[in-house]
């Protein structure tokens, strides 16, 4: 016999457009502490090899106390908390801009993290907004790790809400790189080449230059489940065969980051780590049994402060096994359907 | 060309109903020392959010030293560790009860295990008999961890052999609150209701109230192996498509039941800690691709002596994608079809 | 509209059969801390249960400072940094010898390789090679911990290369037992049987016994892939579907060897540490679906200066589900087909 039903007030239902409000700050929940766990996780998961993010003694060599956990798993961190409050009942993830990396994480550090609602815009259809977060994520010493904005198109749960004042935030189309922050000590003036596993400095490398990652990992259910569980993120759509009529789940955009970041280590070994993601397009969805291959394009070279390192801004892009390097959108600027993701970023590299 | 093989001398071919004396002590072999590998394994295989057991300084907000591996962890190691000994042989695992945990295990700790038989019934039949044992886990410092009695099936190697007197002990249906081990130093009063998740404290809970946890996770065949084996459990089943005409394999028991409370965060957010296990059934088999639900239903509330910290009795219902909110048993008080796990447990709770 | 491909100059073709030079050392790229997440994977990925392996009290009970991690994670690491460098282009891993472990491996400890070129001889279809190196693992204080002798069959770039003189090294059939290496204070005087699991000592093994380990596991692509990244093995063949007509990925040889390494606990739970690889051939591919079994033979014992520590050789064979314990080779003294390894190696047991 089947009995009365409290999930109406006890389970999180997620917001809906109308829940925003322009300025409030939203503290997510459940802080995580990381360990060895994740970042051994994180290699098995992924063809990692930057040096920097293998080896203590290499970190050491590069000016930090030991090896941080990968950039990656810091933005999957934060993004993975951001989920129950921001995109639950997401349509689509538009977009990011202005993230930058403030600190490395390393092993036994707690994340935490916040959002502020900067940007809120209905959609002309009543049935939809746009809402744009700036999120931050912040280390058990009450210290900023990374923050970015994103921006998402979420459901109204009453279409008759009024629509909130539009205001749409003025977002830098890429993070001007006199103003990376560079981790504390780092010094790549006694880099080693040959332990990093490629030689080419930044010297090396041209604008406008496309580099072909070669190498191809067909993906698996258990594989992307396990990461994004990792991360704690908690979409649906990533879990249950059972939403869709084809019965089949949509793999969260960030692993097919982290496959193409780590693809990328063939060709760009020394972009060893994120300072920045000036934006990015899930262009197309990611499904089990796509064999995802990588490429990048070299979009402009800068200086920096610390001894040694230079900064490299890096179109990153991830292609299923139809797509072609260098290959990006049709005559029209629209994505080629073996596309899956587009990311601007910025690495730091020895000069 | 074939050697001779000596298996029949050096393999563990298990123990069988005659092989158990009532009163008998039998040490498990294997101990082992868990670490934040173990912990971030757990959090990629379920979609598991406690706070207490995802961030340090969480859980030093509620007393404790440090974050410890999630009770499960604990579990299903003792568990693992007295499945060679138990239930190699086993037909059927048929229940659960006066399962206490004594105190947390950290990163770090070692664990071994140990069980007496406390009850051993032969079956009408003459081919199986019913082994009860009270299996008992200890950390490096000789310290209960956590203490449960289960009861197997198994058969009888010898069908001739004699039966034991009948012993079936004396259970309690459910652990009394009043003795609920609680973990020394464990502090609620200034428990983050915010950083945990969810605002439910313990007096939001009524008696009788049924949870839809709502959110569903589609079980791949890698994911429960690796489970499966991180627990060092050997048993066959779990691992080889070879002895079933189907060839598939059954998923251990212990990988439902960590899901389905992984699960049951959404709308039990603040069940912290499992205090106790007072019962459970493996009501039907699961496969992979079967899509795991949860529901829980509110059996009671009882305070305890810790500060701030009360106690809920949960009955914690997996079910496949048929299954619904709820239903669980038929008329005649089978469960339904659709129903895999329903276990009955002590959950911490801040009042 | 596509780019320029800067890929030829940039990413890594490998090295083909006319790149190496009698002598040379060639130092591996991309050093790698180890932690307990490596640990808690490789007991997630193998039904792995070697006490001393498993726990920090049995390791202690051993002489030992605390558990280290499986020998075969540090002969995957050493091999995995080997890949690039030796093994991108080769068509066939043909045979080990003469591998030993120095010293155990820590979690914390950091893990670099080099090869020396030790032999090269040309095929006579002019088209490939095979080159025999010698390659080491050293730890982050520049002290070995594992050297071992592989050859492999490599591809030609230009056919027309010239041949150089050649040059077969003379290989030791079987590492000489009174040159294993112990670690220091290892001393199994104070063993515990009990918590080994198995009561068989030195002992009790006979020179020509077969052991069948009885135990099956059937294979998954998600687990084969991410023990293989795990140990940052790039191989091509192993992640990528798109390469085979029938679309199906290579597993990597360790990946069987490490399956079956842990299958054979049952039955040789006391052969704790892996001190030696006389030899082994991986005679067959194996692919996922695959149902792998495993089988001993006991090859030799000898005695070793380490208090109540002896030496057994076995030969250690991996079969799928239509092989059979003890049957290795045909009349012609070709690999039946069901024969996936056979792995001929040196473990210390107590006497």
């Amino acid at each position: 016999m089947a009995k009365d039903i409290g999930h109406a007030t006890k389970t999180n239902p997620g917001r809906f457009f109308e829940d925003y409000r322009l300025g409030e700050v939203i503290e997510h929940a459940v802080p995580r502490t990381v360990s060895g766990g994740e970042r051994a996780l994180y290699h098995a998961l992924y063809p990692a090899r930057h040096a920097l993010y293998s080896s203590d003694e290499f970190a050491r060599t590069c000016g930090l106390p030991t090896s941080p956990v990968d950039d990656m798993i810091t933005f999957h961190t934060v993004f993975g908390k951001s989920v129950p409050d921001i995109s639950l009942n997401a349509v689509a993830n538009l977009g990011y801009a202005e993230g930058r990396f403030h600190q490395p994480v390393y092993p036994g550090d707690t994340l935490q993290a916040t959002s502020q609602v900067i940007g809120l815009k209905q959609n002309s259809n009543g049935k939809t907004g746009v809402v744009y977060v700036r999120t931050e994520g912040r280390n058990q010493h009450g210290s900023v790790v990374l923050d970015y904005v994103r921006w998402v198109m979420v459901r109204k749960r009453d279409e008759g809400a009024a629509a909130p004042d539009p205001v749409v935030p003025d977002l830098a189309s890429v993070v001007d790189p006199a103003t990376l922050i560079l981790p504390e000590g780092l010094d790549f003036t006694h880099y080693d080449l040959t332990l990093a596993g490629e030689r080419h400095r930044l010297g090396d490398y041209a604008v406008g230059e496309v580099i072909d990652h070669v190498d191809g990992v067909t993906i698996e259910e258990a594989e992307h489940m396990m990461a994004t569980r990792l991360w704690q993120n908690t979409s649906k759509t990533h879990f249950d065969v059972t939403p869709r009529a084809d019965r089949r789940r949509l793999i969260y955009g960030g692993h097919v980051m982290s496959m193409a970041r780590a693809l990328s280590f063939n060709g760009l070994a020394n972009a060893q780590m994120i300072a920045a993601i000036n934006g990015g397009s899930h262009a197309n969805p990611c499904f089990a049994g796509d064999t995802l291959r990588a490429w990048s394009e070299v979009l402009a070279t800068a200086p920096t402060a610390a001894p040694g390192v230079g900064a490299i801004r890096l179109r990153l892009v991830a292609v299923n096994e139809d797509g072609r390097a260098g290959a990006l959108k049709d005559a029209a600027g629209k994505y080629l359907p073996h596309v899956l993701l587009d990311l601007d970023y910025w690495a730091l590299m020895p000069v």
